[in-house]
């Protein structure tokens, strides 16, 4: 069967491209092509599966010819990140809320066509909730807190999650919206995203670069694993609609953790000399928009389909140690550890 | 100063021009020109006031003309309704969706190009709330109940509030969401809306009409007349920030009655011949929309600002003969209570 990845150039789309050319089957059917829509080409080592088309351009120039295109499953990752709404309000409202739009269209269109609804899998996220005087903002977050984003990305995330719903309703899509966490530790390069830091603060150091930590050392945060992220978006594919439960989103599992926790975890991994590269400076505009997200979140959905997150950040950092280990590159160094 | 009422040629613009029009003046300025979009005209005698223009056409045909036109404030109430938006979804998401995303946007534009951040109010809906697997609907639907539309009409609603909310926090505009009950007694004739009935039973009987009940007479629902709701209109645009109480939406007040509690009001108030105009007859596409609404809603924010929902449903009655002895027209008549 075929699927479209958008965002599939990007790192969690590539990781999720790999896991499914892997798998001997996706929802009981053998994958036979991934498409994989990005600003940026897929790597070239993944590209020379035969399986695997890469097609570079914004999402939104390539949905008009999706409409004559049926894919199987599509899992849409393609999102501009929180710190780049901020910056401009345009793009966010271009590359996330016009491009979805026109991606569901597309759909509806070959459906309305005589084509089979696919099944979609969109990536929102924990940015969706937030404090509001109204609303105060629970410490955990649970699937049915009331969202109330506090960023431009946030309330795209939702506003999507409502659309794929409707979408499904209408039975042109079998769609999930599933909220990813921050994902920890991303490799490659500090992005645009506020949640960048995250990682940051673990891949530099280990790197044996200097990270800088604009928040102060008792934020806390839900956090997922590259490859736990992978496995939930995997997971909440090929769950039934009665398992999924419903048309609205479900948190993905976190593990939440404080910066001072994942420090110490860095330390007890990595040693004193990789610890004492961060470094704390702290960013107004990057602490006022972290102030405003959740410092937990709790998955009573997902877990039922399985999914849970890692026992401690130290077992996550092992993790991307393992993954770096496996699959060295430029961006991906270790020589940190190595002094 | 200088008002837009989109959807000012339907039902409630009307009663809200007019009642903008009677004040002295509106936080506290003087009301000099207020501008009604609709594909409808507004009425010979509301035009007739020199401080009324009508611009007739879609709302997406006049939006890029507003961007270089300043306003004070905006009710925006233009809208197609749920039984419209079911039947054609493409009509939903231009006349809901495109069409609000455009207004916000020049509003924009405008405020980019030197402008004022206009204060405005928007019409959102107690169909926001609707059950879903994951998330049961509770009886009576509070403020910061969490919202799974299970209409179209209902999706663009929410996706309104969220988008109204984002603009506001950026500062292009001063935005506040307000939540309408359905609004009973409509004059005039049935529209496509699903709730249409609730007025129905009460205006064709006392017009000496039959009218058909397409529900049960247990199903409640959570009402308002006209008058409170034009009221609570007013009064979310006069309160301060503070008052509003953040950005998300409130619900506007309501009477959480059932169908038979309004139908022995109407015999109470126009006696048992008139009451025996309503006929029960099933319609399950009604009927199984109005399944998935709330039967009662709360409105403690509103509260706050001084809007109370009326005491009995036989008052709402009242007010509506009251009305139409004042402004009598062809939709209106009261022949069935001159029997």
């Amino acid at each position: 069967m075929k699927i479209l990845i958008t965002g599939g150039g990007g790192f969690l789309g590539d990781r999720l491209a790999r896991a499914l050319l892997a798998r001997p089957t996706l929802a009981g059917r053998e994958v036979t092509k991934v498409v994989l829509t990005d600003i940026a080409p897929p790597r070239a080592d993944l590209l020379a599966d035969p399986r695997v088309e890469g097609r570079t351009g914004a999402l939104l120039t390539q949905t008009d010819a999706l409409r004559d295109e049926a894919f199987d499953g599509v899992f849409h990752l393609a999102s501009a990140v929180s710190g780049e709404c901020e910056a401009d309000f345009d793009l966010g409202l271009r590359s996330n809320l016009d491009s979805t739009r026109a991606l569901l269209d597309a759909i509806r269109a070959n459906v309305n066509a005589g084509g089979q609804a696919p099944r979609l899998v969109f990536s929102s996220s924990v940015a969706v909730f937030g404090p509001d005087p109204a609303v105060p903002l629970p410490k955990v977050v649970a699937d049915d807190t009331l969202p109330a984003p506090q960023t431009s990305y946030g309330m795209h995330k939702l506003v999507c999650e409502h659309l794929v719903a409707d979408y499904t309703r209408k039975g042109y899509l079998d769609g999930r919206a599933a909220r990813l966490m921050t994902v920890c530790v991303r490799p490659g390069k500090p992005n645009g995203a506020a949640s960048s830091f995250f990682s940051g603060i673990i891949r530099e150091p280990l790197a044996g670069v200097e990270s800088i930590c604009p928040v102060d050392e008792n934020v806390s945060h839900p956090i997922s694993s590259p490859t736990r992220t992978v496995e939930g978006l995997i997971r909440v594919y090929e769950a039934s609609r009665e398992e999924f439960n419903g048309r609205t989103a479900l948190n993905l599992p976190a593990l939440n953790v404080r910066v001072a926790d994942m420090l110490a975890a860095l330390e007890q991994v990595a040693g004193k000399a990789v610890r004492q590269l961060v470094r704390f400076e702290r960013d107004e505009r990057i602490a006022g928009i972290v102030a405003n997200w959740p410092s937990g979140a709790s998955a009573a959905r997902a877990a039922k389909l399985g999914l849970l997150p890692h026992e401690n950040f130290a077992e996550i950092i092992r993790q991307y140690i393992d993954d770096c280990s496996k699959a060295p590159n430029a961006d991906q160094t270790l020589k940190g550890l190595a002094r």
